[in-house]
């Protein structure tokens, strides 16, 4: 607990750069300001990897020095590389912590680790959204008061298509009419998955404050207590006890 | 509930026609013995199909037909092609039940399905195994005692790397001094899957009485009350209540 | 599954007696119409009790009849005994299903079977209710669209103190800005237990017709596959292998 | 989690002064080796308390400084006050760990809070137990290998009555030929529960390395992050979006 933890932010990072709609509210990308947020409250170790470096800036050496890997994408998650994609899925296992924000739900990683179609509905009218706390004690709920809301943003609405999460913390409401299950906690191997729902690129969610502290609390809580050295395998085994072999 | 359920028993069918010591067993293919115990318990309705045909048997027509698909494979899962796997797993999106027995595990399709990496410890050295029933009342579990007992068996023991089950069945004693969680159920969109530990090819394990009940209770679980008749999809919503657009 | 079930309505019966504004839409009482529902759809075995019978109508006799229970309840929780509650509980222990509609989350019999507060935030202002099915291929969800309204009801809010669903299947709009988990099964021994948010006394809910096919719906998935003859107990048990004793 | 945990480790302490076999092996009770077990592995602020004194050492003032409460329990459950149950219920729902050792199993305050019958398979001839662990990447697990083992413990068998866990943890494998759910973790309002199955009082279980260890993973993972000032209630709450009344 008293090492540093080591944040990787991950961001596709192409909407802030061919929509103006979006660099005039995330002018650094995403990434930077997930990254100010959580250098704010304390986190000194942040790295930040984009869609267009090699690899998509997701080595080998990068994930086994990541503790909690954050993931925003939408328009090009088909370019991700499936090689890319089983490394991820391969730290997870391991223990790596993930957070899934937003437009991630329809990621190849996030597909791949809930195992469901992860569609849903949606509507960009900049609607207002009120994200009630349904488990109040829960880490990732910490410091907040019974609802927090956003004056404008996407909605996303149910049917969800994902498996039932292993805990459910957020639930949002939208102006429009329609509910969705916005925080999500899964195990995966030994790596901690949380989703959480807000923040579409045109609106200025990132800035909020508690949307911030939301994702501070979601990486303490996803950081690993302690990280496997190989990923998981079959492996023949000899008998514990005595047996009469057949 | 009163409509005949379709029944699809798939079997990687390649150990019974290469090795000797399974040929003997189920001289049929374990298939066959499957769609027998079915028989008997009254589904009329079973249809098999093999690795080796074309599509691997699972055309579309085939699955759109199948309210529940057995699948039981082992040496041969990387020569599944990934184009049966999606079809086969975005019908269980739709409702279609899937029951995977024993190394049908480490399947292209359970591991997609689950999202983790399935992987277990194993030993064949034909020791006893014990199942005891944990959710006495569960439809599976119907018609069960306490346990039951088969006297040679391969091993699997934790840790299993699947998610946390949404119900969990059946939990094996081994005499070698193991335990593994032997009878999960999940919900994958609008389908249910069932892994059903038992049934190592080389020991007569699908000629038990209590395992063929097993399997015919969990088809009449995995049966959907209802099939999509589309896979999900990302649907874009106008708003049901009057919102001030953005 | 051949054999009909036999569903007992337990009403407190207090307001349809005492308060002229549920009179007017419940004339016969909540528990006339809840039978009305269910034989329309079906069911034959249909018995009620209320608060004020002797033994509040669920003497031991009436319970072990009783394949599913529906429970409404509101002003009158504490007058309910706690020797009929334990019995009731007892009866789902062994298998006997357990519907909890509306004010009923606060009665000694939820209360008892979820070991939490099952407190909430709540107004009656007769504002409109949507229910989102959140698990489309649920049976208790059969035959429904993506969601159902109800005009007018009373508004139910988050957080609810109730342990983690083991499936939920409706979470609830309200106009005035809350959303609830309003579907929530849960499994207590071997009793399925099906908590169901609407039902205000005031508003015409269980004239519904959709409310009413829920309702149909749950009786159906709370049956019990077999009921134990026995309560659960410790139970002292020799070696099943051979063991070396201290 | 900076300010030290304030840990409370009640303890019937009634055998290990009237049964020789048992004070032989805990001469200063439970709660002793249980408190020595914790302050060398770092929690300093450590509270004991028993049956036999007022209000069994429970009293609120006890209870609004703990953090975690550890529970013994074996021949008289029913001798603990309704009071104090409800007491110490409450303050679970506030946030309170507990971690529920052994025969506490049935104890007063574990049934009320799993709301089922929470009776189990036993018997008492000291024989081997093997514990494994299911979910390697728990806090709970923390520092443990695949498994460990107990030379001579009661056994405990399926089923065990209690509702699904939300996290399972340990499945322990026995001699005699059973398996039992060893290590489960249930969320109860805002509070933690753990169930940790070993601890024969006429077995040195508590002297035991790795169980100490267990103990005290569980008691940091059982502390709350933010204990609720208030216990929960139902509360009628305004409008927030505007609604037409009824």
């Amino acid at each position: 607990m008293s090492k540093p933890l080591n944040v990787t932010i991950w961001n596709e990072y192409w909407n802030e750069r061919n929509n103006p709609a979006v660099s005039e509210v995330y002018p650094d990308g995403i990434h930077a300001i997930l990254a100010d947020a959580l250098r704010k409250r304390g986190f000194d170790s942040i790295h930040t990897a984009t869609l267009d470096e090699p690899e998509h800036g997701l080595t080998q050496a990068v994930l086994d020095r990541t503790d909690v890997l954050l993931w925003w994408g939408h328009r090009r998650h088909e370019d991700v590389s499936d090689e890319v994609v089983a490394r991820v899925q391969g730290r997870v296992y391991q223990g790596m912590g993930l957070i899934v924000l937003h437009s991630g739900h329809f990621s190849k990683i996030f597909r791949c680790l809930m195992g469901t179609a992860c569609t849903l509905d949606w509507r960009v009218k900049g609607e207002k959204e009120r994200l009630w706390i349904v488990m109040p004690g829960h880490p990732i709920a910490e410091g907040l008061d019974r609802y927090f809301e956003l004056e404008k943003e996407e909605m996303y609405g149910e049917p969800f298509e994902i498996p039932a999460p292993d805990e459910l913390v957020f639930v949002s409401w939208f102006k429009g009419g329609e509910v969705f299950r916005s925080g999500c906690c899964y195990i995966r191997g030994r790596g901690r998955v949380f989703y959480f729902r807000p923040g579409h690129e045109t609106f200025p969610t990132y800035h909020d404050e508690t949307v911030q502290q939301v994702i501070a609390n979601a990486v303490r809580w996803a950081a690993p207590s302690a990280v496997a050295e190989e990923p998981p395998a079959n492996v023949r085994r000899e008998p514990i006890e005595p047996i009469e072999e057949a």
